[in-house]
């Protein structure tokens, strides 16, 4: 065997191993001819799973999603050119929704760059700013020095990826041919010293005097409190602790915090900038990252709290109700125990109120629908009334994931993701497969709209498809959210332009993939059918209503007009 | 009216107006609402034609071949968030084919970039060197200073875009709201100051001194003299001047200088790199872009000629062949045109020598499949001596665009694109989409592998569609490519990892967008409706052919070893 492939089965083998002692998992490659070594390593590493999918924008996404899933890093690979950046936006999703992906880019040699050579660009540093690190391997596999930091860049990106806040880095590998191993010829798994680099973290407990001396006096002037969950996954812990106290923590249908017993889910309906008094709190305190509710953030930034304490391990925080006043570098657990057992005490009456305008929209939803048309909001509503036990719900943004949120969910068998890192539309569908192909024995249902949908129409083109993947369409044929907001309204480009007006549906592409698949017309046929498109299948289902812009966007304004808070 | 609305108006109106002056005439948006005042101004600007397309990583492909087919700069603008990083990969690949494309981005103002909001990201230098500069306009639309910046910018912007070489550029563009124009409001086009900035080129002429000192010198010395296109559009000029020489011309299939008489159009077929010394240049004059050749590659970086001058009016120049010596700034037209009248002579016998092993490949070809089974080659083959009359050929990467380079083509009246500059796969069907709109009285031939086409199936989700584009789709199930080359052959996870195995077909894509559509599965079917599906049609036509992978390989190696140069 020539040294050159010896240093590379060797050199790319332990690499693949030290990413599998990190806790990789899952692979989602993407195929070409320069990631060959690096394909062929993680799919003959005995414990790893490999999958390859053909579009990288999907790729990327369905990695987001099994990392998501399996709380683990996920790495994915592709060859050399415009692969990694059809990556970007699943990599800018990963960054501000703190998901660790490790994106392993094959590089041409650097002699090669920018000399009219085949499917070669500037891949160093190539997603700027939406990465926590970027590392550029060495192209020499033999010198000492060189094996060394190159394992070492491995144990860094590692480490990098998984430390709070968790994130994606990039590992940008140029190689040099030959690196297709013959027959016969092995990667070498084996584990270098730089596999063991682990980082050990203190205890995320703030010291009894900060409580004693700032926070406790600040919570007895103060106790009008609020705490505001942001987008994150339910810890049971931190339930426990929140149960523990009187006050109410609102909870956005991403929160995943509408179990808690002072559980406010409805503030996107009942506020509104000019809020009776009643409401504003004296102090917030934020947990988590995004928060859907537009009508709450303008409710805070036009009603500033005196003090904002935003739980955050480490990391810049962001100051979305331009409140922020004090970083609690600790966990929500940690900071909710020491909470609840120094006995913070809130408003009584504050809780009650925050309440009764939530419990009025609660009463209200049960029978708005009734002498209605036929909307989106009713489909929404029914969907979340019906979910599966044990089920997770994915939101596509624009609409749906408004619409989920107005409506509300308060399950706790229910894990609810979005991809409100960065809110764009582009890889819903592919997401939630990621996240179906990896929990099989739980109904996976994706609300989405027609843009999002037919966007990343690509999720459907590998492989992998999940039978307990059941997909929601609302089709309206275009972005019925440019009919919710007045400016684009009394645009006469309404329909060219912002709503892009589209006439496709789903039908083919069902067929096309081999997917289940109902087209709904009207509410008797929604309400008929829609059961057996939950039942269990062998085939990924598709659901597809098709719905009327005026009526749903009229009954979108009614809802919350009606849920308003008064006194 | 607003103040700031006012602004707006008058702002947006003038940097359009600006674009306009500068030749922009067709502008592809994507749907948002922060782009909103950008989209109402162009689309109510009186000469532009304004397009809206939902999948940015489609539109700005389709804008690369607006721009390419138009020979004129086009913008693209979309909202912010990852909507511009799905941009990305045709940015590059304008970059790298020097295409100018005007990229304009809305973006959130600064304040709020990581705050958690929606929709956004980091979006300045997004392109990182994928742009050939990044502007970011002032927020503010009030002051002298800024309105004078703003419209530099503009004017700097163009200037940078259509200088040589040409390419694509950013504007950042920070918006505030309100954006949308009440009833009865207009946008002010105003032509400004900065919109007559203008650049003045001196003459692209080598003076005599240097052509009687060094130069004609240098060819009297080395008259075994190569001139080799690169990928670009053919210049009428350039021909006649080409010939007047008594000099070989290879031209690869992307390169359009297959028609003039000295032409080499085979070199992919009979070199390698152990060629006979007969054929070894010692100067080589080259200009456009990439070739496709590798084994002209191979055949020079193993044979390096003593000199290579590469024309090139200004900017970085690489070094393909790795022989790069002399660099001129002047232009192909310029230097042939002095080269022919300073009666540059190369020598006669080495034209015979290259113009004869052109020759045996032209004549095998003409029998060469009649004994063979059906193949992707043999399908390649039919469709370009079949193409119709002032058509247009588009060449899809990976295997198309090698097929049709092995065939070759010498047909004045044809233009020839492929997307060489990053040669990625994902997005040569919208950029042939963008060619077909805007050159209506043509037929647009598209040439694509399965992979390609499904890759880039957006490309069919618009309103736009040409009922002058024809595609010849060669579903192979797979990336017949990895076949070809003899590492991944060797693999066994070959289908899986490399290949990837897919096995959809384009008719339920053709039903859901109303396309023609033919599948054809043998030789017999192929002749019988090959040229139905040329006729023209009030529809867009995909005329689909499933293909034998094997057979396509054997097929293609075979053509190669009969082809290769022997005395």
């Amino acid at each position: 065997m020539s040294q050159h492939r010896q240093d590379l089965l060797r050199e790319v083998g332990n690499f693949v191993e030290q990413l599998y002692q990190k806790g990789v998992r899952d692979v989602v490659l993407s195929p070409g001819s320069r990631v060959a070594p690096l394909a062929l390593a993680f799919a003959r590493h005995p414990h790893i799973n490999t999958k390859t999918v053909s579009d990288e924008r999907s790729a990327a996404f369905i990695a987001l999603g099994i990392s998501q899933q399996t709380n683990a890093p996920v790495a994915i690979a592709c060859t050399s050119g415009t692969a990694a950046l059809n990556y970007a936006p699943a990599i800018a999703e990963a960054y501000y929704q703190r998901t660790p992906l490790i994106v392993i880019t094959a590089d041409r040699p650097t002699e090669w760059i920018d000399q009219w050579d085949g499917q070669t660009i500037q891949q160093q540093n190539i997603y700027g700013k939406h990465i926590k690190k970027a590392y550029h391997m060495p192209v020499d596999l033999s010198h000492d020095d060189a094996k060394w930091y190159r394992q070492r860049i491995g144990a860094e990106a590692m480490c990098q990826a998984l430390e709070y806040p968790k994130g994606p880095i990039q590992i940008n590998w140029p190689l040099r041919e030959p690196f297709y191993p013959e027959a016969g010829e092995e990667f070498i798994y084996e584990s270098t010293p730089q596999s063991r680099r682990e980082i050990l973290q203190s205890e995320p407990y703030l010291d009894d005097e900060t409580w004693e001396e700032q926070l406790l006096p600040l919570f007895q002037e103060n106790n009008k409190i609020l705490i505001i969950a942001g987008q994150q996954q339910r810890d049971e812990y931190t339930v426990e602790h929140l149960n523990n106290l009187n006050i109410p923590v609102l909870s956005d249908v991403i929160s995943n915090y509408g179990n808690v017993d002072n559980a406010i889910i409805h503030q996107d309906v009942f506020l509104s900038p000019n809020t009776f008094d009643e409401l504003k709190p004296d102090v917030i305190i934020t947990f988590g990252m995004s928060v859907i509710s537009k009508n709450l953030k303008l409710f805070l930034r036009k009603n500033p709290p005196k003090y904002q304490l935003h739980i955050q391990e480490a990391g810049e925080v962001p100051d979305p109700f331009q409140a922020l006043s004090t970083i609690i570098r600790s966990t929500p657990e940690a900071f909710f125990d020491q909470m609840s057992s120094k006995e913070v005490e809130g408003d009584d009456h504050f809780l009650e109120v925050w309440k009764n305008a939530d419990d009025k929209v609660k009463t209200n939803k049960t029978d708005f629908f009734d002498i209605l048309s036929f909307s989106e909001l009713e489909i929404v509503n029914h969907l979340i009334n019906e979910l599966p036990q044990n089920s997770v719900l994915h939101l596509a943004n624009s609409m749906s994931v408004r619409y989920a949120n107005f409506i509300g969910l308060q399950r706790p068998d229910v894990d609810v993701f979005a991809n409100r890192g960065t809110s764009g539309i582009d890889g819903s569908t592919s997401t939630a497969i990621g996240h179906a192909i990896k929990s099989k024995d739980r109904t996976h249902v994706l609300l989405t709209g027609d843009l999002a949908f037919f966007y990343d129409r690509n999720a459907f083109w590998n492989n992998y498809l999940p039978d307990n993947l059941k997909v929601l369409l609302l089709n309206n044929q275009g972005g019925v959210i440019f009919r919710m907001i007045d400016g684009p309204t009394r645009q006469p480009e309404l329909e060219e332009f912002f709503e892009t007006e589209q006439r496709t549906n789903a039908a083919s592409l069902a067929k096309e993939f081999d997917i289940n698949y109902w087209g709904i017309n009207s509410r008797e046929e929604f309400y008929f059918s829609y059961q057996e498109f939950l039942n269990d299948s062998d085939k990924p289902s598709i659901y597809e209503v098709f719905t009327n812009k005026s009526i749903s966007k009229n009954t979108f304004k009614a809802f919350k007009k009606e849920g308003l808070y008064s006194k």
